[in-house]
C-alpha cells in the first residue's frame, strides 16, 4: 500500500474560452467539497503556461484580482484535500513542468496503488522528485516516452495502477484521463464551443455548460483545435469497471448525476430500500446532517413516518476552526450539531446516517437522544459495514479503527446504546444506485485493482 | 430614521469562570448566524480589562494562541454584522472605555432609533465621538450619570429609544438588560456557579450551560459577587412587548428557544398554517433551502405530499465569496444554489421559502424550476408580506426595493410567473409562533417605538 | 508623571494640493525615523474625512491602492512609536472624531505632563476615553470650548502643560500649533500654493517643497482659503523657548534644519567641541554607526586623526527581528554591529557615541575592541551624561536605569573598561548647537515644565 | 547566455549543532544583504529533512516559533534575489529532493553559463523541471549518476559551467563546492566542534565562530561524522583562479574577509589609488551613501580634503518601497537620498561612488549638487567603466543600457554635467584589492568561461 498522501479532490478544465481562468474558479467553487486545503489554475495563453496555487479555500486563493493575471483560453484546477501530514503548499495542484515536450500542467483526482514501486524504479533511473505527489510520477513517465503525448499516456497508463480521473494541460490541447476502472467521477461539458471537464457535473451546471457525456473507464479524450477525439486504452480481460459506491452515498453532491445516476435520487433509494429492509414502527426520523438528509427522506416517504430535523447544523464549523483547536474534538461534536430536545422525548426515534466509522460520534449523538427522553432509539445506516481501507482515494482511517472491522452488529448496536441497528445491504445499495459496475471493497474487501 | 448603520449582532457575557474568555469564544461561535463581519472579546480579572477584536469569522478573528491571552474570570463578546459602508474595525464590538466610573465595556444587538438626536444633544455638551455605534452614545450616557451604574441605566433607559439587548462589563460585575418591547432577545443560564448570558439559547447550549430564564423586556439583571439581581425600568403605559417575530421566521437559530417557544417547531407550524390557509394539490413540495426547509416540512407533513429538496445549496458560499466578486452578483444565485432539472420536471410544484424581498432572485428560481419542465409552480411564503422597513435592528432593504410595498400579491404572483402565490396571514403567524407580544411593523407598519 | 504612553512621533500636513494624500505618504516615509510603530493618513475633500491607519512601517500600511481612496485637497499624518506596551492600533494617529464643531482629526507630537490631572477632570464632567493616547484629551478639550477653533485652541493651551507639536485639520482648515516651549520642532513650507507643515524639513525636501519657517513656539497657524494667519498663545512670564537639545544629538534627521541650524553641522560642531575639550593622542577615530558618524567626522577632522569605520552595521536590523526574538538581546548586540578586528589591531582607537544609556552595550563593545587587540581604547560621547528622565516626549528608561544616574565618570570609566572617557561639556553642547532656547532637562534636571 | 534567472544570492551551512537552524538563521540574517526576496532552511535529524521557505526577509519568513520546528544537528539555507519575473516561491531555495541517493538538499550562489543546454539534454533524458532554478539542473546531474556521491559531484563539475557556490546536505553529510573559477566566495569556520560554511566570514562572526578557510576554487569539502575532507576537482589547464572583483567593489559586507583580503580595507585602498590616479584640487569629499563611503574615506585621507557627507540616506527605503511603487521611480532618486544643499554651497566638490551603471540617478545628483551652488564638480568611480555583461551572477542590466557600453568617459562627463570624471583603471583596483586571481570581464569583456 502506498504511503503517499491520499486525495479526495476535485478536477476542472476547459478550452477555448478567453474566460477560462474565471470558469475554472466557478468550476473548482462547485467542486470544493471535493477538497478544501488548497487550489491551483494553470492556463496558457498557447505559448506560456500561467499559475497560481495557494492554501485554503477556493475565494480566499483567488481573492483580488488574482483571476485576472490567468490569462489564456484554456486553463485546469484543482481543489485539494489531503489527509496527511503533507500538507504543504509544495503538493498542491496542478502540478505544471517543463519536459522535452514543453511544458505541461496535469491535476489528479483518485490514488495510485503502486506509486512506491514507480518512484523507485524513476529513481533507479535518475529521476528526482521534488512532491510526495503521484502526479509527479505521472508527469514523469510522459516525459520520459518518446511517443506521441496521446500514445505516452496509453504507456503511462499500463505502468500506474489505482485510481486517477486526470486533466492533462498543453499549450494547445486538454487531455481528459480516467483509469480502466473508472474508480473516479469525470464528465465533459459544453457552453457554445468551449469543452469543459469537470469531476462532477454540478461544476457543469456552475458554468451553465451542458452535460455531453463522461470520459469512459480507461479513455483518454483529447480536444483541441481538432475538436474532441476519443482513445481507449486495452483493458486487461479481467479488468471491469468498478466506479466508487462511497461517491453516491456521502461523496459527491447530491445535484450531480454520476454514471448517469442523479446522486440525490440514488440517496432517496437508498432510504427507500432501508425502508424494505428494515421497516421499524417509529415516531419520528431524524437525519444527521446534512450526510444523512436524503436518505432519511427516503425512509420517511417509504415508511409514512414524519421526518424530524432534531439536530442543527452550525454551518461555521470548517476546518480552521477543527484544524486550529485539535485538543477540543469532544467539544466539537457538540457544537456541530445541537440537539433540539423537546423533538424526541417521549419518542421512538429513527435516526438515518450515512456511514459509522470509528462510532465516538455516533455513540455521543445517541446518548443525546436517550438524555432528551427518547422512548426508543434505532440507527439505520444507508450503506453496508465498512470494514476495510479504500486504496483509491477516500480517506477512512486504518481498519484497525473502523469499528465494524472489530465489533458485529449487534456488538456495535450494544456499543452505540441501540435499541436497533441496521445497515443497508450490499444488494440494497447496488439496486439503489442501479448499476452493478460499483467499487464496494470497502465493505466486502474485494479489490479490484491489488494493491501494493 | 437613524442614518448610523443597522446591525444583526449576537452578544455573550460570562461572569464567574476562570474559563471566561473560551466559553465566551464557543459562545459567539455558536451565534456566529448573527453577525459574521467582525468578532470580539472583551473580558477582566478584577482590575484590568484586556481585549481581542478583529475582521471575519470567529475562528479567524482568535485563532492561534489569542484566547490564552484573555485572561480573568468575566468575558463579554459580540459577533457583528454591519450593513453599511462604514465596516470598519474601529466599529467592532465591544466597546470598551475608560471613565469616571473607571472601566466599562458594552455590546450591542438591536438599532436606537433616536441616536441622531441623542449624539447631537450629547456633542452640544462637550461629548466626542469616535465611532459610528449606537454603543458608544449608550456610554456617553452612562459615564455622564452621577447615580450608581444601575440607577444610570435607568435613566439611559429614559433617554434612548429603539431596540436594544446589551451585556455591560465592569471589572467587578456583569449586567445584561433589554429595552421595554424586548425587541431583541436575551437569556441567562448557568454553568455550575457561572452565569452566562446570550442572545440566543442556542449558545448556552454551546458551552453546556442549563436555561435558566430570559432576561424581560424593560430589565436590568446584574451579576456581581452577591449573586443576580434585577431591577425593572418604568415603562410608559402603551409599551407593551413586542418581539421581533422574524426572529422566529428567519434570523433566529432553529435549535434556539425565544420567549419559550423552540424557533424549528414555530416554523414546522407555519408551515401546517399555510397547509390550512393553501391547501394546493400538488405532486412536490421544495424548499428553499435552508431559510425555507422547517416550513416546507411542516406543509408536507400536513398536506401529505412529499418534500423534495431539489435545490443543492453550496455550503462553502460566505460573505468573502460574495463580497469579493460584487459584479458577479447574478451568477452567484446559480451558485447558491443549483437546481436538480430531473426532480420536478412533470411535477406540479409548491416551493416553501421564508419571504420575498426584492423578488429578483425569486423570479430566477421559479424560472428554473419552468425550465426544468415543471407542469405547475406555486410559492407559498411563511409570513406576510414585507412592506416597510424594520428600525429595530434587521436590514431590509429601502421600502421602495420591497416588492411587496410596490405590488399587489396578484401582481407579484404575474411578476414572478407562478401559477399561485400564498404569503402566510399574519394571524395565521402570530398562531404558529404563539404570543401576541410581537411586532409586525414589517408586515402592518405598525411601529411600537416610533422611529425619529 | 505621566503614565500615559509617551511618543516619538512625526506630524506632517498638507493644504490645497489635489495630491496631498500622497504628498504625506512621502512626507511621512520622510520621518519614518520619528516613529515605526504604526502610520495613518486622515484626508478630506472638504466634506468628509477619509482614514486609513495601520501597524508598521509607512510603505506597509499604505500598499497596494490605498492611497487612491484617500481623496481631497488636505490631509494630516502621523508616524507613531510607542514605547509601552499601549502599542494598539486604536491608539494610531492621526485621531478623527466627529463633536459639535462637525469632524475633526488631530495628529500630535511630544508628551502631556498634566494628561492625569486633565484625563479626571475630563472624566468627572463626563467624558469618556477609547484611546489611551494625548490626542484624545486634547480634542475633548476642543470639543467641549464653545469659542471659534483657534480660540478654543489657545483655551486648550492655558490648560495642557508639556511638549507638543501638533496638526488640526477640519473640513475647511489646517492648523499648526507649537507648546509655548517649543520642545518638538514643527516646520513650515509651500509647494507652489501648496502649504505644507512637518516635524523636520527633510519631510519638506521629500516632497520638493520649499521651506518657508518655523511654526514659533506658542504658535497658532491657521492654513485656511483666507491664506494663512497667525495667533499666539500668551505666555507665561517664566516661559522661555526650550527646544529639545537631544533632536540634535541623536534623534532629528541630519539633513534636516531646526531653528535655523543644520543637524548635520550641528553634529560637527559637537564632534570639534569635543576635539577642543579633549585632544588625545589616538591612531583612529571609530564611530558607532551610524549615530556617532558626524561627531567622530568633526573629532577627525579637527584632530587630524584618520576615521575608520570599524563597525559595520547590518541595515537589515529593525523592529521586527529585535521585536520577535527578545531573549536574543545579548547576541542582537554582536549581529547589529560586527567589529572588523585587524582595523583596530595595535591602534590607539577613539570611540565616539551619542550617548551612553544603560552603559551594557557600550561595554560590550569595548570589550571586543580590546579583544581585538587594540593598544588603547578612549570614548567620547557627544553631549553630558544622561541623568533625567525626559518628560516630553523622548523615550529613555527610568533614570534608575541610566547609568549616568547611578555612577560618576570615572565609575562608568571603570564600568566600561575604558583608558578614559569624555562627554561633552553642557557649554559645548550649547555652543554646538548655536542656541541658548533649549532644554537641557536630561542633562541637569532643570525642567522648563514640572511634570506632575 | 542563458536566459534563466540571474541570481545574487547568500548560502550557509551548518554541520553537528543542537542548534543547526537557529545558527543558519543567524548567518542568513548577516548574509541578508546578498538576497531579500526569499529565504529558506533545510534542516535534518539524520532520518528525515525538515524544511520552510518564504518570500520576504529572513526575520519574516522565520517569524513566530517557525524554527522551533526546524529540527535536527544540520542544516543549510539560502537568501535568495532574482532579478527576473521569476520571483515566485517554487524558485526559493535550498531545494531539497528525494532521488535514489535518498534525500539531498542543495543551495545555489552564482549563475551557471550552460543551463539551457544542459536543460535540453537532460529533457532529452527524460527529466522534467518543476523550477527554473540552476539548482535543480544540478541535482539532476547528482541523481542520475551512479557514482558515489563525491565522485558525482565532481563529474557534474565537468558538465556545468559557470559560477556556482553550493553547499549540499544529505542526512549524513554537509557538502561544501565551488567552481573551478571561484567566483563566488564561501568559506569555512569553526564553532566548537560545529562545522560552519558562508558566503561572507561575517555570517562566521554572526555566530562567532572562527574563520577557518576557504573553500579553494574547484575544491569539494565534505563534512560527516569523519570530520571534514577534501577533494579537488581536475581543472582545464587554461583554468585559473578568478574571483568576481565586483564583490570587492559593491556587493560584499565591509566586513568580510574574501581571499584573506578584508573588503573594507580593500575599499579604503581604492581611494588611496583614485587618490595617485585623479589628485584633483577640491574642498570637500561627497561619497554617495552607502556603497561610496569606504573609497571616499581612502580618498579624503590620502588627499587630506576633508569628507562630507552631503547626502543623507533614508534607511527605510526598501524593496517594499521601491517595489509597491514602480511608476514613482523619479521621485524615489529624491527620496532615498537627501542633500543638504549648504555643506556644498561655493564649494569644490569630489563626489565618490562605486559605479556608474545607467548614468540617470548620477546625471540628478549631480545636478542636484550644482543647484545647491557648488563651484565645481568632480566624479570619481572606484572601479573602471561598466561595458560588459556578467553571466556569473551579478545582475547587471542589458550591456546597451549601460552608459559605459555606448558612450566615451569623456562623453559620459558631459552627460553627467561634470567638470571631470575619473574611473578607477584597472591595474589600480587590482592592485588595491592585492590579488590578480580576479574575474574583470564586465570591465574588459574577457570572460573567464564563454557564456552559451
Amino acid at each position: 500500500m502506498s504511503t503517499y498522501p491520499k486525495h479526495y479532490c476535485g478536477i476542472f478544465g476547459v478550452y477555448g474560452s478567453p474566460e477560462a481562468a474565471k470558469h475554472t474558479f466557478y468550476g473548482l467553487f462547485a467542486l470544493q467539497h471535493r477538497g478544501q486545503e488548497s487550489a491551483g489554475i494553470v492556463c496558457t495563453d498557447g505559448m506560456t503556461l500561467f499559475e497560481h496555487k495557494g492554501m485554503g479555500l477556493v475565494p480566499n486563493v483567488f481573492a483580488g484580482s488574482i483571476l485576472l493575471k490567468l490569462k489564456g483560453t484554456s486553463a485546469i484546477g484543482h481543489d485539494r484535500y489531503s489527509t496527511t501530514g503533507d500538507s504543504e503548499l509544495r503538493n498542491a495542484q496542478p502540478l505544471s513542468i517543463v519536459c522535452k515536450r514543453g511544458s505541461i500542467a496535469l491535476a489528479h483526482n483518485g490514488n495510485l496503488t503502486n506509486t512506491n514501486r514507480l518512484r523507485t524504479e524513476l529513481q533507479a533511473n535518475g529521476a528526482i522528485f521534488l512532491t510526495t505527489t503521484d502526479s509527479e510520477t505521472m508527469l514523469h513517465l510522459l516525459a520520459r516516452s518518446d511517443k506521441p503525448l496521446e500514445e505516452a499516456i496509453l504507456e503511462m497508463m499500463k505502468k500506474v495502477e489505482g485510481a486517477y480521473s486526470l486533466v492533462i494541460m498543453t499549450t494547445d490541447s486538454l487531455i481528459a484521463v480516467r483509469d480502466p476502472n473508472g474508480f473516479r467521477p469525470l464528465s465533459i461539458g459544453k457552453l457554445g464551443d468551449t469543452w469543459v471537464v469537470a469531476s462532477e457535473t454540478c461544476a457543469l451546471d456552475a458554468i451553465n455548460a451542458r452535460f455531453e457525456r463522461d470520459v469512459e473507464p480507461g479513455e483518454i479524450v483529447t480536444i483541441d483545435a481538432n475538436g474532441l477525439r476519443s482513445l481507449k486504452a486495452e483493458i486487461g480481460v479481467d479488468t471491469k469497471p468498478s466506479f466508487c459506491v462511497f461517491e453516491y452515498v456521502y461523496f459527491a453532491r447530491p445535484d450531480s448525476n454520476l454514471m448517469g445516476t442523479n446522486v440525490y435520487s440514488a440517496r432517496i433509494a437508498m432510504g427507500k430500500k432501508l425502508a424494505e429492509e428494515y421497516p421499524i414502527e417509529a415516531d419520528i426520523v431524524v437525519p444527521i446532517p446534512d450526510s444523512g438528509n436524503c436518505a432519511a427522506l427516503g425512509y420517511s416517504e417509504a415508511r409514512e413516518i414524519p421526518i424530524v430535523m432534531a439536530f442543527t447544523r452550525n454551518h461555521y464549523v470548517g476546518r480552521s476552526f477543527i484544524g486550529s483547536r485539535q485538543e477540543e474534538r469532544d467539544r466539537t461534536v457538540n457544537i456541530k450539531l445541537n440537539l433540539i430536545p423537546e423533538l424526541v422525548r417521549g419518542k421512538r426515534v429513527v435516526i438515518v446516517d450515512d456511514s459509522i466509522v470509528r462510532g465516538t460520534t455516533s455513540t455521543a449523538r445517541v446518548r443525546r437522544i436517550r438524555g432528551a427522553g427518547a422512548k426508543e432509539v434505532h440507527m439505520l445506516v444507508s450503506c453496508p459495514p465498512h470494514k476495510h481501507s479504500c486504496f483509491y482515494g477516500i480517506d477512512f482511517p486504518d481498519p484497525t479503527k473502523l469499528i465494524a472491522n472489530r465489533r458485529s452488529c449487534e456488538e456495535i448496536r450494544q456499543d452505540l446504546g441501540l435499541d436497533s441497528l441496521g445497515y443497508l445491504s450490499e444488494r440494497g445499495l447496488v439496486e439503489a444506485v442501479g448499476s452493478h459496475d460499483l467499487c464496494l471493497a470497502c465493505f466486502n474487501g474485494e479489490y479490484p485493482v491489488k494493491p501494493e
